[in-house]
């Protein structure tokens, strides 16, 4: 494995920032991993700014065509670093190679989606009314985005992944603050990125990458006058200093959260008998050490005897799994306190825990249960526990459910089991459209398809703004903003909106919409 | 003209609020108009936003076409109000007849709009991605929205305006807190409303209207937990007051706020030369007594003999103006003060002034001038002074000109005046489209159309979120959010996304484009 150089990389390049160093532990075993990586300072927050805004009319001229390639030329880039970016990302985040080869594989495919969303220009959302005045609008990039990587997806939520992906896509500068826990994967990541710009001839201000921790470079990041607009991805207590932060700017600017989420799953009297559904929640709740956003947290079952096999197949299957590493060791720690507190909690029953005991940052599954009066008595069992936890909820009634639900708070997901008859007489779907962003008939939250159709945000506290999406290709409406060009002479006005439509996208021209490769 | 009750409307019914008395006064003669109005209390917030909560998914689940429906209703009851409208409002705001009568005629073209776009339900933007999962992404209401109407539209910005339309269309309750300024044009169209309601079966908590002030009203009807997106037109201080409190909540919602602009105009040397700019512009300050969002504030213009003519012109239209009513004291009094502090400032010298002086809520017209050195040297001579006033900023080089633009932060609007080909060469558009939310060229930004290709916010200050319009067809997208559907039986699904599409609407299949009619 090459030398890491664990500096911050700056429009191209590299800063020792403060000096001060850190390096990446092991989650699996504690060792300290390879690598310098020198703390960003806040001169590198202002020249990764500078060099953000002075690259962003370069950016905004190109082409989609320029764009497509650069989104392309990463993903190759990502590919060709072959097992080198695996094998750091394993040690780094404790992921197995399978499920690390597999995340990048969907990293790759999400920028070449964005990529032919870049090519064929149809984000744009060209509306042209002729006569007087006339008037023509179109999508423009917001300007320098900075993006806040997760650290349980290194690749798909971290340097070059989704939101990067959207933002270049539509032409904004990126300034990614690499999550602290990946700092090797990260480099090299952006490190990918700086060549794939200067393979395409883009200004290197395009992208910078800091190293160093959020609660140090989050503020000033967010607060920076050339800031236009940011993505987060973690928790709901790092989302909401961000959000305030930009919310207190003079100049507010929009931020796009993707925090907590319960994912709540009711079962009604029906879906007891659907003989799947208890072990793919089960699976749903302990894959991946519990560490995905969607992983459903509360479980609301009917009271009762017939609700008794149910729980024995979950509680065999908790009882049956054997503790993993989590991401990184602040993680299990967190982990590790919800769980103490859970369990010595007078209200809960446990209801399962892994036999074998965790070591190190190691997280063992554990479900516990009460009844719906407790739960609904005690605000702290309603925050997310981020690892493989669940709480069982017994319901005594339909309506005793739906207080529960409505109890949570917004919500990425909401899931019912049940036969459509009783779904629809329960209207359980009226209330779980309203506190979710995606809504589930018989299945489980986690698996997040990379589509058209998918939303992944929902109301507070699941995401920052229920009107946008983190995943799929409707995750660039984020980083867009409208501009309406009045009677402009035509070679004045940006192809997408010239009179012969030279890009030939799609428009709606005088109420009509006319298709792409069309004329006029 | 019948009694006006001068009670707030709570889902249908009055209530006499706190008991406190307010009156409306003619800004023409400082008189006090007819019409006892109470001050709606805490208590009307809460009732209100209760019976909106309840009401909300009745709404939601309404057909398009009932929807449609009320947007008729409400228009027809506008237009069937006849001069008792019109002679309400013109007392309430000073407006002359023929203006109030087009803005009618503007708001009741709007709500129509709005209801062919609620009977197409075009807006859900359906996208299907059939496989495994089946995935099906709608747009929903976002829930109760609270409006607060402008006083400078008491028609088209007012209780049954854009904001109105555009959230009753996609199935949003609404509150409107009525604008003091026009307590009695409120009422009567409040009542059109609730009138429009019975009338189409729909439950009267689909609308409130609230009589009082912002400053006692405004941060309840934020903050109420109920409360989920809010549009308001105003000012900088009062929208800022929204969106802070929006932000502080323990869930922030969305607020669009369209606040101050200066819509900056620069002459480039070319632009001098066109004999109809300088009337044009002249026109564009003056009219309405300047009390347009759109209202030009700031000329630039090159320094030099060559613009002597071009002066003269602009100074002789507003030499010739004679003061007319403001919409109310509040405004005439801000502006008076505004234009005092101008007067007296050591940088500036006046350029033409109206010669008849102000009486009563009377605003009379001040042009002044500078330099860009000067205007870059003073932040107050920055802010929106809302009324006949301009400044004329000479500029000693392209570069000048465009520190002064940069000076200014977000705009509504954005004009240039000029030939194509120093246009081009100067550059000036690319800087026009990052500070504004539309571009002219040649041309005042006053008169906006409403349309699909409109855009009317830009970024803080011009509006909150400049990814929005609060004018046209996409208005309507700030108060609906995505929501995915997963695995749903057809029978459990919207109707807009079940299989065999019995609404017959566009929709995205499997990346493929269905258009209206189609089937699948």
């Amino acid at each position: 494995m090459p030398t890491l150089h664990g500096h911050s990389l700056i429009a191209g390049s590299r800063s020792a920032g403060s000096g001060t160093l850190f390096h990446a532990v092991s989650p699996t075993d504690g060792t300290t991993l390879t690598g310098d990586f020198c703390l960003a300072a806040l001169a590198d927050v202002d020249a990764a700014l500078q060099a953000a805004a002075k690259a962003a009319s370069a950016f905004r001229t190109a082409s989609g065509e320029t764009r497509a390639r650069l989104l392309e030329a990463i993903a190759a880039g990502m590919l060709a670093l072959g097992d080198e970016l695996i094998d750091r990302a394993r040690l780094e985040t404790g992921l197995l190679e399978q499920r690390l080869t597999s995340e990048r594989a969907r990293t790759v495919a999400q920028l070449r989606m964005f990529a032919a969303i870049a090519r064929d220009n149809s984000w744009v959302d060209a509306r042209i009314e002729t006569g007087s005045p006339d008037l023509r609008r179109m999508m423009l990039p917001l300007g320098p985005v900075v993006v806040f990587g997760a650290s349980n997806f290194p690749f798909a939520y971290s340097v070059a992944g989704g939101d990067t992906a959207s933002a270049l896509a539509t032409g904004n500068p990126v300034i990614v603050k690499a999550h602290e826990a990946h700092p090797g994967t990260s480099e090299l990541v952006g490190e990918v990125i700086a060549a794939a710009l200067r393979e395409t001839g883009l200004p290197a201000g395009i992208f910078s990458l800091l190293q160093g921790a959020g609660r140090i470079l989050g503020s000033p990041l967010a607060r920076h006058p050339h800031t236009k607009a940011i993505g987060f991805t973690g928790s709901l207590t790092a989302g909401r200093a961000l959000f305030d932060a930009a919310a207190n700017r003079p100049d507010p600017i929009p931020v796009f959260a993707e925090m907590g989420s319960l994912n709540p799953i009711v079962i009604l009297p029906g879906g007891l008998t659907i003989s799947s559904a208890a072990p793919a929640i089960a699976r749903s709740i302990l894959d991946g050490a519990g560490q995905f956003c969607t992983k459903p947290g509360v479980i609301l079952l009917p009271s009762g005897p017939g609700a008794e096999a149910f729980r024995q197949t979950l509680a065999a299957s908790v009882s049956a799994t054997v503790p993993s590493a989590m991401l990184h060791a602040g993680i299990a720690s967190s982990f590790a306190n919800s769980c103490a507190a859970m369990d010595s909690h007078p209200a809960l029953e446990v209801l399962a825990r892994a036999t074998t005991a965790a070591t190190g940052s190691q997280g063992a599954a554990i479900v516990v249960a009460t009844d719906a009066a407790a739960f609904l008595a005690d605000e702290a069992l309603r925050h997310e526990v981020f690892g493989p936890f669940a709480i069982i909820v017994f319901y005594q009634s339909v309506a005793e459910a739906i207080a529960v639900l409505r109890s949570l708070g917004g919500q990425l997901t909401a899931s019912v089991f049940g036969e459509a008859n009783e779904i629809a007489a329960t209207n359980m779907l009226d209330l779980l459209q309203q506190i979710a962003g995606r809504v589930i008939v018989n299945g489980v939250p986690t698996g997040v398809v990379v589509g058209s159709a998918m939303q992944h945000g929902g109301p507070w506290p699941a995401s920052s703004d229920s009107r946008f999406t983190a995943v799929g290709t409707a995750a660039l409406e984020r980083f867009i903003r409208p501009v309406c060009f009045q009677n402009l002479p035509d070679t004045l006005l940006p192809p997408a909106l010239q009179q012969d439509n030279p890009l030939g996208i799609a428009r709606l021209v005088d109420g009509a919409m006319i298709p792409a490769g069309g004329r006029g």
